[in-house]
């Protein structure tokens, strides 16, 4: 049994170029880095997005979303890229759109974000760790705009910035728990003004979200220009545009804006560029990504973060709503270990059938087929095929789903690449074909606590939502700043549609609490905090990085 | 008038393959970043490495160093520059190898590191800001190490570390003072244990000078396990490879260790690689790209940090002994405005001829020159030509120079290119062909002290050392743990050739004060810091960032 990283380096990679050719994109077109990499040209990027942003010309769009996931794993990205090759196996020109993976949860607990088995994006190594340098870039940009606010306070804040007010956070892309809370600016008067800040993780930035959602370097400067990063004194809201050094930081995220192009193992296209946190943001690669697939390929399949109930909804209100696209049918991922789970399984026992739990583990499911059902997007339940599930219980998924007016098609993607998901590909064909009454979930128009109120009702099943007083009063303030037409991202758990974890299965009549609010300005939307989210995570007793090494010929082993 | 960028960009480039062409190199040697930047494949490295080591079959190495820096400017990069071009206008098959650029004087008030006016690298935007992601691969690399000590602390401290002796900093590559000292670990007790910390800039950390002094990754590796991190509370040192994460840290060095190939405006191909410190380490280029340049080309021209008594000195003493090379031949570069500073006269009254000041300050460049002859390295003196300079002043300053058997060209690189150091590289012909008879300094076989010794008295004309006692006791320590022949990497201003920066000119007969040192046994030298050494720069009241912007091309401007 092969580990994914010896799969994916005993494969042979198409140079990048000959992928390139599969989307009609030529050299010329590409800023490649070695052999199998590259970034999109800029003016065939303005082009790319061009024809996607026109419905006419555009291909189908394939969301990969999934039920809520457990320590069991549900493999989403697996089945992305999968799918993606299942429908070139049954001759469609498909696209891949996914997120790029942050360094820290390869060297903690998660591992790499570039799928598994026989189903992965290449160079994987490549791909994990520093890939073409956006997430050092955003990283870079994230702590010159840091070092350019506490230097404003240093040299006579001019602005009276207020230090306490000071939400900027400084980030790395590692999980360094050591430095969620700190005291910068200790020693002298020449070595800073001391106050209390945070790091958070790099994908956690605002930076991050805005490169995501960012079509041009204009949109990158107007977005930069507008983040809130404290207030004055006087309690009036200060933005980034105040230091008046917006160029700078824009300067550096000149080729973090522009898309990558990598493969599958079967030399399928993918573009991973970006990746936004689920939770505090909104979780999906960037818009430029998905342009550029919608552009060159008939079928792009794309993911969005955690459950269909958070990257999904994000995925729908927040970056297809700002560019005019949406879905045109969506993949719910799930597992049989999973739904055992939810159905109340306790993990050790997940290897014997267990079609009672399978049963009531599939309230899960069906509770997520409905919300994308109000979207008016057709779904498919994916069931990503685990060695352990029994033909009795994948038979049982398929009946439950057929129930509610859905299908559950078997996966196989991770042990057969693109050949196991040729039954999810033909179904993805027919339900792209159907009838797509696509709508929001929410209006931009009602206000911020509708917003608000609309997903803890109708996504999350909540009777009602509670709002903590601060957080009402924010919310006001924002209204009255003209922040009251901007999108929410609510901030909860991703282990259950509601907002305590412990909740499994499909929670409902709960009330929704509130806690605090947070605006983003730049990145355009409101985060609303329903729980403790952690921003910055930290190592766990025997990191991976116990197990990585690299040889003289930089070979690397150890990473997954 | 064009800025420097201007000059870049107007600029065509050759693609790099052709620039690599003229080093023998083909297409399947490089891994290419983008048209016209590249890395060198491993197997290649390793060939060339071989063929470098090798005294018959490597080309003539000669140093650029500079007399003592003034506020009046330089231009050693420059004058490296129009060197290496030069040698191509006669003919010579010459190659350059510099260091790459840290980011953070890019925002701050000194600028980026390509040379200036008609004497550049290019693609000089990109080498300045994120060039092929060395520094930010070693900035990830370090606080990969950091994030892991302070969970090693949190999850249990096995190794019993006490927190209060941890000498791993982390570290942004950015001028950013409010983190020279901070408190991290605050919050409650899932994060992290409190403790005093700091950060320095990237090019400060021992990373960067294990990068550029490692052949291989198994070196790199051997290198990254020997750092000291901090003692035990029975005062044991800690070695980082007690952690058992080198592999992990080595891995995402695995591109970094590797030179880039790129080029001058005049299409001389260029190793940039490599940007360590040149006061708490070596200030060179890597090892790695000065090998590849001697094995490719028959004149490598390189350049080493600040002046002679601090960049030349650890050229030689650390970096050429350890690899068993030297130079054939170095060049001083001086200007007619510095020589009248160290003259004694005001930065406001430069433009003025003044005879007695150049001859005056002309004993800052006898004291250097001087230095030079006691390695047994031919020295030139390069007058990098200020449009304020008369010909009475450079005509002083040749005379000079021969009067201590020397030789003093005019070198017009900056406003001519190439062209304009011809008479230069004539001269560094015949310097290398004639007899060379290098010696290190000092012996390794001497003690710490006696090494810091011969360094103040023989370089930097002190009467004598006096040590603080902290310092006495440390280095007695390090020799009792096998540490005693290692070379010494002094840590003074580079103002003067003392350590004390307002003594101008040649000082002499003063006492050399050792305040303190510091073991680097991952990069294998002893630090002795004679004043306070800032390892983060701060920003200025008016920061270069706020003049830099880019446009929806992706065209930097402001940037110099």
């Amino acid at each position: 049994m092969l580990s994914d990283i010896e799969i994916a380096q005993k494969n042979v990679m198409d140079e990048i170029t000959g992928v390139a050719e599969k989307l009609n994109l030529s050299a010329g077109d590409l800023e490649t880095y070695g052999k199998y990499k590259a970034k999109i040209s800029f003016e065939k990027l303005r082009e790319l997005q061009n024809k996607a942003l026109n419905p006419s010309e555009r291909g189908k769009l394939i969301l990969v979303t999934a039920m809520t996931p457990t320590a069991a794993g549900e493999g989403k990205s697996t089945v992305t890229i999968a799918l993606g090759d299942g429908l070139r196996h049954i001759g469609k020109k498909s696209v891949i759109a996914l997120r790029e993976p942050s360094l820290g949860p390869c060297f903690g607990i998660k591992g790499g974000a570039c799928g598994g088995g026989y189903a992965q994006v290449v160079p994987m190594e490549d791909i994990n760790l520093h890939f073409t340098g956006d997430i050092h870039a955003i990283t870079a940009a994230n702590n010159l705009m840091a070092a350019l606010i506490d230097n404003h306070l240093q040299q006579g804040n001019e602005l009276g910035l207020d230090p306490r007010t000071i939400s900027w956070k400084r980030c790395v892309d590692l999980n360094d728990r050591a430095l969620r809370n700190v005291i910068v600016g200790l020693g002298s008067r020449i070595d800073g003004v001391p106050r209390e800040s945070h790091f958070q993780i790099s994908v956690a930035s605002e930076i991050m979200a805005i490169v995501c959602l960012s079509k041009t370097i204009s949109e990158l400067k107007e977005r930069i220009s507008a983040i809130t990063i404290g207030e004055t004194y006087a309690r009036v809201p200060v933005t980034f545009g105040q230091l008046k050094c917006t160029g700078a930081v824009a300067a550096l995220l000149k080729d973090a804006i522009r898309p990558n192009l990598v493969q599958t193992l079967e030399h399928t296209p993918a573009f991973i560029h970006g990746g936004p946190f689920a939770n505090i943001a909104h979780g999906c690669n960037s818009i430029n990504a998905t342009l550029c697939a919608l552009a060159t390929g008939d079928y792009v399949v794309t993911e969005a973060g955690f459950a269909a109930d958070l990257g999904a909804e994000k995925f729908m209100d927040i970056k297809c709503r700002m560019n005019g696209i949406h879905p045109d049918a969506a993949v719910i991922v799930a597992t049989v270990r999973a739904i055992k789970m939810h159905g109340g399984v306790a993990k050790a026992d997940l290897s014997h059938e267990n079609l009672e739990a399978v049963k009531k583990g599939f309230a899960n499911v069906r509770c997520h087929i409905e919300n994308m059902k109000k979207f008016g997007v057709p779904v498919v339940v994916a069931v990503n095929k685990f060695v352990s599930d029994t033909d009795a219980e994948v038979a049982l998924v398929e009946q439950l789903a057929s129930e509610c007016d859905s299908t559950a098609v078997l996966c196989e993607g991770w042990g057969k690449g693109g050949e196991g998901a040729v039954a999810l590909a033909n179904k993805i064909v027919e339900l792209c074909d159907s009838e797509c009454d696509f709508k929001n979930i929410y209006s931009l128009d009602s206000t911020l606590e509708e917003k608000i109120e609309t997903l803890a009702k109708e996504i999350y099943r909540a009777d009602r939502v509670e709002f903590e007083s601060k957080a009402l009063k924010k919310l006001k303030a924002y209204d009255a700043a003209g922040y009251g037409k901007l999108p929410v991202c609510i901030a909860k758990t991703q282990n259950s549609i509601s907002h305590d974890k412990s909740l499994l299965g499909a929670p409902s009549g709960y009330v929704f609490p509130v806690r605090d609010v947070q605006l983003y300005s730049g990145a355009g939307f409101v985060v609303a905090f329903a729980g403790d989210i952690v921003d910055m995570p930290g190592l766990p007793k025997a990191p991976s990085a116990l197990n990585i090494d690299v040889d003289d010929n930089g070979c690397i082993s150890g990473l997954f």
